[in-house]
């Protein structure tokens, strides 16, 4: 058997052109095949058919037919997020040209655990980040003092204690002294850890996370990663975080507290009032993180980012660019107003970052995640920034919102359907006027398992209401009505 | 302006189809330009290149002509690991195959939090996970006691109390009850987090790390990062662990003990032994997690799979596709031999696996990762076993095993250069007879900056040596050859 063809290489563009085509093609019949948003007969008959198209996992001998079977089978059991009915989630129909840049992230192969492995890749991700970064922060960090120090970074100490040379200061890895910087993440899970992981060495272990009822579940998860106390929850009666109850709290609780607000809730689309909790933790020198994963992308639009005043008082700030920003996963950031934070992931590995090495000019990428080898997704967020620019992708953001506000106006037009509130980002809850909660989770579980929609649902006022969570820009108004046909055609369970 | 096209949908092939041709062109004349394994001139000149390309992260306007721009500027500024002299760490030419089904992976954007957003990727993740697991333990767990028992999942009564459901059965996110079964992590270092942790629940945070001189680096950050005890070192004084030194650990040390053993170590390509080591930890009770992120691969080949003796014993193993198994990165894996270990991670979000839900038959898929979101990172390997099969997987595997042994051959024949061994997996490493250390890390750097070669390094023994890690199965002899001419030929520091 002669050996298989190269991605990269002087030969890999020609060998990977007929490739590409079998994907193209097998895309084609498989969402063909599908039809609608996702595939009909629930779980077992999908399994049935993966099982089936995969057959033996590693046989003996090599099929040449296995990359069409494959992407045919997952294709036509995939819940496509550019169906305008795949709404459920925080899932969003990633841009062609994202997916295109993706692919040379795949074929070159970098990784950006040293910069022998990735020359460019490392340059343009510090360029990317650092931009996103002032996206949020602006152009001078507010707040972040020019020599305010943290606690020393137990992570360096613990295995591998910091020489002279690691006092903050000019570093290749993070950039410009003292300008706010960001790491890329697999996404708004691993930014929120990292997020705890700072607080937990700029504070000591005794931090206590301090959440609102309405955080993100990754948060007192990330607490248990970390061995950090069980996150205390604050109410959040009208589905964002009472300010009240967080002053409450902080007066109550010993520090040093971190308190996680959110800018943009999974369930409700919701964003908590920044200003007021920023100054809250001010005043109670609590560190303030942002969960901004699905609000985040408000900031490339003129028109709502006002809605996210008050997020450069963070400490951290988690983005998620597979949200409002059309990626394909994975595109997660974490920004940091201070970058001495950082230097609690500092890290050493001789055959990565040899001191003699970094002191001779090669830049020591280690500290810029808790992964070691890491693909460059930031090319597709660099190819994508630039291809759109702010207007561009500032639109996007702006369709989508008029879509929830077009989608509120619908139901509240609707006899038989009942609006929870207008939208603030692009979320809708909504549920069919007096219906129990088994009738809305019915709706939802016999409109995906006859293949029709994919809708979400949240638990909120005590009921449970279906979600539509709107990020695809294509949707159109018949779209929107379509959709709530389908809803009021359910027959009951 | 019109909103931009989306991958997926009827329209996406279409829209991708230029977008790719786009690409595929700007690799080749970004890798024309480059024209060696690495650009020329430094990290100075690599980032000024990156910084022209881009110009304005984040333009008012956007240019159309950004994807061809950005690609061609990292395929030229790439250190490309399909180039022969690209040889220096565990950093693999993807195969073409497998960079192609990663296409559609980013086009359909299935997202394995929940089935509704990944009907076919979950089910095929669990198959796939399930089989390579099987190539690790067999059909029939070692070990696996029908009912044994870990210590109640702390992570989920810290923050979601199990109800009497939640007791170890058929569930469908393990699989079927006592079968081992496996995670798809972002790599080695997330795989070595995971066995931690999962370490952690089973036996409680006192648990002692006990880990080799030559362990990987990311063993003692999972340590930090879960807020265990820093790990005791055990002396590998020829770069492998010595037994007798672990069994006087192991003796003096108050338990209970997590053992981390290394089949592949990243310095030199060694395999820990380990068969004495299992029956060690046998003898003492401890808990034996293996790091075969590089060794691993060995599985595929009927020549080497018998270096792996012993690895069934483990209770948990990293395995990695990156490395011998030519994936694009991500392809990381942990290896559970008794499934019931993963209840620790088991973990409730109303909104993605609600209890009515999962009663309703909807696969829970939370319990996969510490990840939320997260792209199907397994299609790319399922197609490539099924293209290639055992027997194709396994002569690459032959392949780089059989070219390291031809560098050693040319190594010992050279009268100025050194040998320090003859090589276990596919790694070797070399000095200038006679060089000093300082010689040794200017020659590294030399090839670097001039874009001749990308070779590592390794201190062993008390001296630096030259490391060629050869992954590339398209190398030549005369390549080999002509990376130690390289070598030969570099000027004096």
């Amino acid at each position: 058997m002669s050996t298989p063809p190269l991605a990269s290489g002087p030969e890999g563009p020609h060998a990977l052109r007929p490739l590409l085509t079998t994907v193209l093609d097998a895309l084609h019949t498989g969402g063909r095949a599908r039809g609608g948003p996702l595939p009909a007969g629930g779980p077992d008959a999908v399994a049935a058919r993966i099982r089936e198209a995969v057959a033996d996992v590693l046989p003996e001998e090599g099929d040449p037919d296995a990359l069409r079977r494959l992407v045919h089978a997952l294709a036509e059991g995939a819940a496509d997020p550019a169906h305008p009915w795949c709404a459920a989630h925080l899932h969003c129909p990633p841009l062609a040209v994202a997916v295109a840049a993706d692919l040379a992230a795949s074929a070159l192969n970098p990784s950006l655990d040293s910069w022998d492995q990735a020359p460019a890749a490392s340059e343009l991700e510090e360029l990317v980040t650092r931009a996103l970064a002032r996206e949020v922060y602006g152009e001078t960090p507010s707040g972040a003092g020019p020599h305010r120090r943290t606690a020393p970074p137990r992570g360096a100490t613990s295995h591998d204690a910091p020489g002279p040379d690691d006092a903050p200061g000019p570093d290749h890895a993070l950039g410009p002294d003292h300008a706010p910087a960001a790491l890329a993440t697999t996404g708004g899970t691993e930014s929120n850890q990292l997020a705890l992981l700072l607080a937990r060495e700029a504070l000591g272990a005794g931090v206590r996370p301090v959440c609102g009822a309405n955080a993100h579940h990754s948060l007192p998860r990330a607490a248990w990663l970390l061995g950090l106390p069980e996150p205390v929850t604050v109410p959040a009666p009208a589905g964002t975080l009472d300010p009240a109850a967080l002053d409450a709290a902080l007066t109550d609780l010993p520090g040093p507290h971190l308190v996680t607000a959110t800018a943009g809730t999974t369930d409700a689309g919701l964003i908590d009032p920044l200003p007021e909790i920023a100054a809250i933790c001010s005043t109670h020198g609590a560190r303030l993180h942002v969960d901004a994963a699905y609000g985040g992308g408000l900031l490339f639009s003129t028109r709502h980012r006002h809605k996210l005043a008050g997020l450069s008082a963070a400490d951290t700030v988690t983005l998620d660019l597979h949200k409002l920003g059309w990626q394909p996963v994975a595109a997660g950031l974490l920004a940091v107003r201070d970058p001495h934070d950082l230097t609690a992931l500092h890290h050493h590995a001789d055959y990565l970052n040899a001191d003699d090495d970094t002191e001779a000019g090669l830049p020591d990428l280690l500290g810029r995640s808790l992964r070691t080898t890491r693909r460059p997704d930031i090319l597709k967020t660099a190819v994508t920034l630039a291809t759109l620019g702010r207007t561009g992708l500032g639109a996007l953001v702006d369709q989508v919102c008029a879509h929830a506000h077009r989608l509120a106006d619908l139901v509240d037009a609707h006899p038989a359907l009942e609006l929870h509130d207008r939208p603030t980002l692009s979320t809708v809850l909504f549920r069919p006027t007096g219906a129990d909660d088994d009738t809305v989770a019915h709706i939802r579980r016999h409109l995906l398992h006859q293949g029709h929609a994919v809708l979400g649902r949240t638990r909120l006022d005590g009921r449970l209401w279906l979600k539509a969570t709107l990020l695809n820009p294509r949707t159109t108004p018949d779209d929107l009505a379509g959709l709530l046909k389908l809803v009021e055609g359910t027959p009951p369970p």
